[in-house]
């Protein structure tokens, strides 16, 4: 092996376009607060997302830490997430003076279980904090009936997700509010950056003056704000990426196929399954390795790729109840152990974008493949 | 008036310069999570900043937030500081759940008031964030004597002074930690960005781990960190306009004096006063207009220079005790009443930038000047 070989690479704009940008940026001296190439980009997400209100963040962790003081907590009280998830998820409840509570995932999805949000539901709950792990769309009718019955807000961490629709419907339609991650890493970037998205009209302000000190005007500051304005670069940047968005999933799609094939006859090797009416994001390619059925662990496909120079990832291990600040932390289930503590040993992501060659995929069927009659 | 003059403009790096390091961060593809620019810019700023460390963040506001937890404060604790500051200062207490108090400021500098600190602190002090405002260096000595005293941690806003030495030292190697924005507003920008800078070796993992959602390694996560990181191209524009500054400064330097000579004749214009040993950051050029004396309110004067398209700010106007989250706060003092209520209605921030011509500078004079013998 020549090179390496990761789970994701960045989309990046053509240099020639970018300088073009560049020099109207240099024109007008405003580099970020709101510029015009920032109010471009909003407004060509707003059509893309497909909902009322989309702002712009410097980065999706500020973005979900915003869209938890959107929806107006009280201090102190509860918010039920999933484990299975980057750490910004948990964080952004503790930066907001919250308490992450943490409860199992479905098997088959490996988004949060329902039943056993229930189960963690108590007096001192205020929101549930749902992800499409992986870009997989939670189980948003039976969340949506427990935030309703319960009288809870609905936050959904779509940081895998941008691009997902449901039945032709944008994935932000979903609960009170939604956040998009555009680090370097994910399909659509900025270089870093996230978004805030929902489902009504007159949420716009109250976000806007989060998302810039509280700031109403020269004269007014309104709320305890923070600074997550995206600059103009990173908008130029965005809006040269946006329209190869498209492509790059059509490419990832194709790649999903010959890993599914590939794959998909191995005993023991679960993969993403096809969610009926959802158009996937093409964000992450991930498997579950059961290594008494597959004969081989996680970890040893995740040694034996990365001898070939192939960085897959085991995505998401450790889980939040493994970082130092959680602990220990209990893990609501409906089972008599959590699911999510066994399958956080079997997950693995493996190389997803247009740069992975048909003899990437031979190079990974051998690992898989090897000692088996083809 | 053909154009519109502004408090601020920015320092823009050569774009035939910054096209080259843009093609050495597509080639490498790495975009952000402390890439080979970003750590070449971390060392260049450590050797200008001269204290043992310092990270770059993505703005000053979340390196703020972010240096309130490296110097752990117990939750719920109260932290002292000026209410005549941007909004960050007071949010960035708020948002680590932490309660500012504000005190007065001193007369002659504007920065806060050691003796109105001693007034405010109870049991429930932890810390004392204390704001080179305009620049213009704190009472060091008094305000360590104090921190010491009660065991209170001393934090310092550094925004308004990159670049300032006191008798030869660097403004960041007093207090515990201070930080720097690099906002396109500050002489030195990275069109969004901060720094936190200590005086100390051993912060360095610490504050990397905040910054990075409290990854300490691909299987640990330590702390609850937050998204601090900047990215490789605001990197880059850094890295080309470092070099830059000092010819920027010395600029600003020569119309400060022409500014201080125009206006020092001026009976009920006070001037920001030369500090003993102290070499200015030239981030702004602030007056406090005495209406009574000076014949003309402090408003009447940025009218008459909006008229003629000259941008000046009431910085800082309202005060952070003017703001929703924190009116009608009390601001201790020493005096019968605080200061900083009269100032803030004074305070006056002029064009400052090497963009302000000659011409400039006589239209503004002639605005201060109208009915007055030369």
């Amino acid at each position: 092996m020549a090179r390496t070989l990761y789970v994701t690479e960045p989309l990046l704009p053509n240099l020639t376009e970018l300088q073009e940008l560049l020099e109207q940026i240099w024109q007008t001296k405003i580099l970020t607060n709101g510029g015009p190439l920032h109010q471009k980009l909003e407004r060509e997400l707003q059509k893309r997302v497909g909902v009322p209100t989309v702002k712009l963040f410097n980065n999706g962790t500020i973005a979900l830490i915003v869209a938890l003081k959107v929806v107006d907590l009280p201090l102190g009280s509860e918010v039920i997430t999933t484990p299975l998830t980057f750490a910004a998820t948990a964080h952004a409840i503790s930066w907001n003076g919250l308490m992450p509570i943490f409860v199992d995932v479905s098997p088959g999805t490996l988004t949060i279980d329902p039943a056993s949000v229930e189960r963690a539901i108590t007096e001192r709950t205020s929101a549930i904090l749902a992800v499409h792990v992986y870009g997989t769309v939670c189980d948003v009718e039976a969340l949506k009936c427990i935030a309703d019955r319960h009288n809870l807000r609905l936050i959904y961490d779509a940081a895998h997700a941008f691009g997902v629709t449901v039945n032709g419907e944008s994935i932000a339609a979903f609960g009170d509010v939604s956040v998009f991650s555009f680090h370097a890493t994910k399909l659509f970037n900025t270089l870093e950056g996230g978004l805030i998205a929902t489902p009504r009209n007159d949420d716009g302000e109250a976000i806007e003056n989060l998302r810039n000190f509280g700031i109403k005007n020269e004269e007014e500051v309104v709320c305890v704000g923070i600074n997550g304005k995206l600059n103009e670069v990173q908008a130029a940047v965005g809006l040269l990426n946006l329209p190869r968005v498209d492509g790059e999933r059509e490419r990832r799609a194709l790649l999903r196929a010959k890993y599914d094939e590939m794959m998909g006859l191995l005993p023991g090797i679960a993969l993403q399954k096809k969610q009926p009416g959802v158009v996937n994001s093409e964000q992450y390619y991930r498997i579950v390795v059961d290594a008494e059925v597959f004969g081989r662990s996680r970890n040893d496909l995740y040694d034996a790729l990365k001898d070939r120079g192939i960085f897959a990832r085991k995505y998401f291990h450790p889980i939040c109840t493994d970082f130092v600040p959680y602990k220990g932390w209990p893990i609501y289930t409906t089972r008599s152990s959590p699911y999510v503590d066994i399958v956080k040993t079997q997950v693995l992501c493996l190389p997803f974008h247009s740069g992975v060659t048909d003899e990437d995929v031979a190079e990974i069927r051998d690992v898989f493949w090897t000692g088996r009659s083809v």
